[in-house]
């Protein structure tokens, strides 16, 4: 397998994890949050969305829901609207509940970020598994998440395997639940590595034989601008070696330089 | 110096950090992201907001604003507007661009998450340095995003030290603004360590020896209904004590089940 096609390989198996998770939202009020939560779930990469027992009886179908999904329309295309929260878990094997205040429960409650990895952790591990047995099973993940005043009631809570927060502001934890549901999301992707930003195009970079002759040619003009002493260039030539080369200069920037100190020294010349 | 005075320097250090953290709107259109902006801000510890030429005069003095924002008015208060990037950057010495796109371009280009990195070095290095030097010189950071099309200019990209992305699918990474503001601010905060998610409440456990006497009470009772063959309880046995292991069971789950078993052998008697 060439490097290349192991990286397309590796790349669908990362895709087919966020596949896995679906986000669950509970007795949401507003449907510009579900627009919004279809967008956040499309730009990292997730697709599945199922509302439990929705003020309005089809939020994802609202104008302002579908204004808000701007380019991911498909998502809300195939949310689905459920009554209670066992429909929404059902073939779901890790669920992850989303709550902003601390509760005195028997609930491992872990912080994001933790919480992204322990759930990437299940399903990658499954699919390890899955490989290994030849089978088809394969773990899926929910992230459920409370209605706008973010509560999940105790018996949502009790159906979860874990508890996660975001961590936020003591004074002003308020995150509204579309920034909630974006930074989950995201956090998902980043556990999963699903998405790299591309890796900088090389940038032409200039020599230390480059940098050397830009110095010499600095210090003859300085010398000849009588602002350097032949006698003591120390602090002037080390500050500016010291400058140019942590600058991690371009050629045609040392060009420049260049053409410019000419110009000084044919000025001076002219005079 | 007690271990909890000791915390709460260090969380007081870690607030300033994100105090001199600034977050730069450039020509932003819609009033309601600039509230959302401010919410999402305060919610990660950051305060200082400021508004490059925006479409509206005052766009954090529109009501729009005003009811995204929430509970983060004092953020919109004292939020100000500017006429260039010049002029919001003049008192920052590390300057990190957003953008979607990438650019063939001088400029180091890295993932969020690395740009948080290097932006909360900036902050705490010079922080060390200015307790080293007895001085009040501290380093200034900003975040500067372009406005809803996520456009910033040349001009505005050459007087960044750093361009950033957030890393999203490929065929659909179009994160709003007050999104992209909202995953920015959150690892601005994550880098800083500046809010952790308070640790569980120690849970109450069974011990080993009460898990041995409901293994005890379950093989008796199970025994007495004949469902358990004394002869031969192995994996029975094995399977049930690997279950009430692994929960991590309370005492009060354990009393609850012996219950329950002393029923059953209770109604068995009774017939």
């Amino acid at each position: 397998m060439s490097a290349s096609t192991e990286l397309k390989a590796e790349s669908a198996e990362r895709a087919d994890t966020l596949a896995r998770v679906r986000v669950v939202l509970v007795e949401t009020s507003h449907p510009g949050n579900v627009g919004s939560a279809a967008r956040a779930m499309k730009t990292m990469g997730l697709h599945d969305l199922v509302i439990v027992a929705p003020r309005l009886a089809a939020p994802h179908e609202d104008a302002q829901a579908i204004a808000l999904a701007s380019g991911a329309t498909d998502v809300l295309a195939t949310t689905r609207i459920v009554p209670t929260l066992a429909d929404a878990l059902n073939d779901i094997h890790f669920a992850v509940g989303f709550t902003a205040r601390k509760r005195e429960l028997t609930h491992a409650h872990v912080s994001l970020r933790e919480a992204a990895g322990m759930a990437i952790t299940e399903l990658e591990t499954s699919s390890d598994v899955r490989a290994a047995l030849g089978t088809q099973t394969s773990a899926r993940v929910a992230l459920v998440f409370g209605n706008e005043a973010m509560c999940l009631s105790n018996d949502d809570v009790d159906r979860c395997q874990l508890l996660a927060s975001v961590p936020a502001n003591p004074v002003y934890s308020s995150l509204n639940l579309a920034q909630t549901v974006q930074v989950a999301c995201y956090e998902m992707m980043m556990a999963a590595n699903a998405f790299a930003v591309a890796p900088d195009a090389p940038r032409k970079l200039a020599t230390a034989g480059d940098i050397e002759a830009l110095m010499q040619h600095l210090e003859r003009a300085a010398i000849a601008a009588q602002f350097l002493d032949p006698q003591s260039p120390k602090r002037f030539s080390t500050r500016m070696r010291r400058l140019f080369t942590r600058a991690r200069m371009e050629p045609e920037e040392v060009a420049i330089l260049r053409g410019l100190l000419a110009a000084f020294e044919n000025s001076a010349k002219d005079r």
